[in-house]
């Protein structure tokens, strides 16, 4: 998806390079006003790059977590540099479990290991992190359009309205979202459907931008909205379904994201529309009971009272639109309790919130 | 109140100077980051102000509509030029119905009179409007204190949402959804209540940064939030109450106010929080059926595009966001329905949004 249409942009949002003792990223603090790439060399650049967001979405933090872990024991594959490289890398973001997931799993896959056998043995494990996601990604996108279809089919147009970004930017391929709204878009070059998306701003940090930066490059027709709007256009009867992705969802059903999803699944329900949630396994978390249990984080003021952009000349510029003294409330996440939730899209398929064990039966259920 | 706490700051939003030819507004374009007035001396300036929102928030549109009228009488007060002023002033905007009210009241009064008599006849009821509007919002004040007062007094504090500016910057004095926070706050001098208020940015023309500064001046303690994150702050039982304006409520309660508060209705509803509409007289439409009928603004795109600030220099600045051929819509209100909206508060008292009759048995309920 990233590479299909794009000159100069990689084929995935993060990638070993050639001499294999880096990965670069795309700078996503930069987008969509420059595109640019950045090498991360060592374990505090991966969690930097997280912890700054010239990372961010899901499923990419946890990838990126994965390499990190590999970068770290360039340096050091010991007991002790592995288990800082874990701790370090778990403390930069408190929300999304796929953090955490990728990190328990490279250290449950490292830990038997002698060091000597840690290094090549991390590397394999963060590419097939990443490779199992793209490939999960994809499956999303098969399953989604399974749901969006009989929607597209009875208007002759699908109007799909997103929160924030969760195309492939957000992961290491396809997206969660926006890979069922790709594999609509792409069936449409044959059904003729009218394939349309309301990008969300997503204030403060305004990765709808990244949504409208990447369907652009992908070709795909988009409107800009203030997160206000949201409301008014589902109610007005202007959107056939709402798709998010997540950050951790709970084993009851109910779902962290971006803050303000549940604004939009609120009116989505008031509305009738479908309120769907895209995610992989790695965002699902068994072992937390519900979304009272999910830690929400709660970032910088600095986020809301300064705005970036670019300036006259075209280069990214801020200004400031609060005083540094203003009181500023940033939580980044909030929680849709699961009956607000239509269905949840993974790469198993689809079900009810609360029916995700149907999915995973192999998994514990408490 | 505008002119309780502040020094340089007149004691209403708009006001006749001196040698009476001439009405003076607060640029509200260049709040907060600039405190500057701007002279009215033209039918052309007032309505110049309200479309490019140097004026804003519906009683102060009525209210700058009347002085607008007065001003376009002072070079031609006969039939064709009243005719043609109540015109030009009417399509400013078309949503926030106390410019047709004023407007109308205005016509009304002029209209019988000979020409050389609506000079005067202008300006004593434009002053009229702006009076009453300072004195209805007084009471607005003390009759949604009334509702807060037993929140307050159950936990000792009060923690109020608001949306938009609905203070004294959107009328003449006091404010509409403001006048109660602010009655309260006096209140909270004696009780010792910890009165706090949420502050939503209000994207995409910031007027939340309006309130901020307003609540500042008056030194009530306020925190600011992104419109998106409203919904968790009410689902964490954050929020005593939702106070916002309205820009027209319609015979059946359906209430139009600037877009995004109707998700700040749904979720406080989902929350179990009281959600109160604050507006005198001039807001309602008895005439307007439902809110189906109220007509939306739609404004131009480059209020999303760009956004503005104050540089490193401390002087009024703008960035680009999105580039100029990205698609963007931007509807300035939305319509909440009657059924959640918890009382409107209104000069003669609170009633439930369908009851509006009661409060206003003279007018013609159709």
């Amino acid at each position: 998806m990233a590479g299909m249409k794009v000159n100069n942009v990689p084929t995935r949002s993060i990638w070993r390079v050639a001499d294999h003792a880096a990965v670069d990223i795309i700078d996503q603090t930069a987008l969509p006003h420059a595109y640019k790439t950045l090498r991360l060399a060592s374990l505090e650049d991966a969690a930097h790059a997280i912890r700054s967001m010239q990372v961010r979405g899901a499923p990419l933090i946890g990838a990126t977590a994965a390499y990190g872990v590999a970068l770290a024991l360039l340096r050091d594959a010991g007991d002790a540099a592995l288990a800082n490289a874990i701790a370090t890398l778990g403390a930069t973001r408190p929300t999304a479990v796929n953090l955490h997931w990728a990190l328990a799993r490279m250290q449950a896959h490292l830990q038997p290991l002698p060091a000597i056998a840690r290094g090549a043995a991390a590397w394999r494990e963060a590419e097939a992190i990443a490779d199992e996601d793209v490939a999960q990604n994809r499956a999303i996108g098969e399953h989604g359009l399974a749901l969006l279809r009989p929607l597209a089919e009875k208007r002759g147009r699908l109007d799909i309205m997103t929160h924030c970004n969760a195309g492939w930017l957000a992961t290491v391929d396809h997206g969660t979202a926006l890979s069922p709204v790709y594999a609509a878009f792409d069936a449409a070059k044959l059904t003729g459907w009218d394939v349309r998306v309301w990008v969300s701003e997503t204030r403060p940090r305004n990765q709808g931008l990244l949504t409208a930066w990447e369907l652009k490059q992908h070709g795909v027709p988009h409107t800009v909205i203030a997160d206000n709007a949201a409301g008014l256009l589902l109610a007005r009867g202007e959107v056939d379904a709402v798709i998010v992705g997540a950050d951790r969802i709970a084993a009851n059903g109910d779902v962290a994201n971006k803050v303000g999803s549940y604004l939009k699944a609120l009116a989505a329900k008031e509305a009738g529309v479908p309120f769907y949630v895209a995610a992989p396994r790695s965002t699902l978390d068994f072992a937390c009971p519900s979304g009272d249990a999910i830690p929400i984080e709660e970032r910088e003021g600095d986020e809301l009272r300064v705005v970036h952009g670019c300036g006259n000349d075209g280069r990214p510029a801020a200004i400031r639109q609060l005083p540094a003294d203003e009181a500023v409330a940033n939580p980044a996440f909030d929680v849709t309790p699961a009956r607000f939730v239509s269905a949840v899209i993974t790469e198993r398929g689809s079900a009810a919130a609360n029916a995700l064990h149907t999915l995973y039966p192999e998994e514990n259920h408490g």
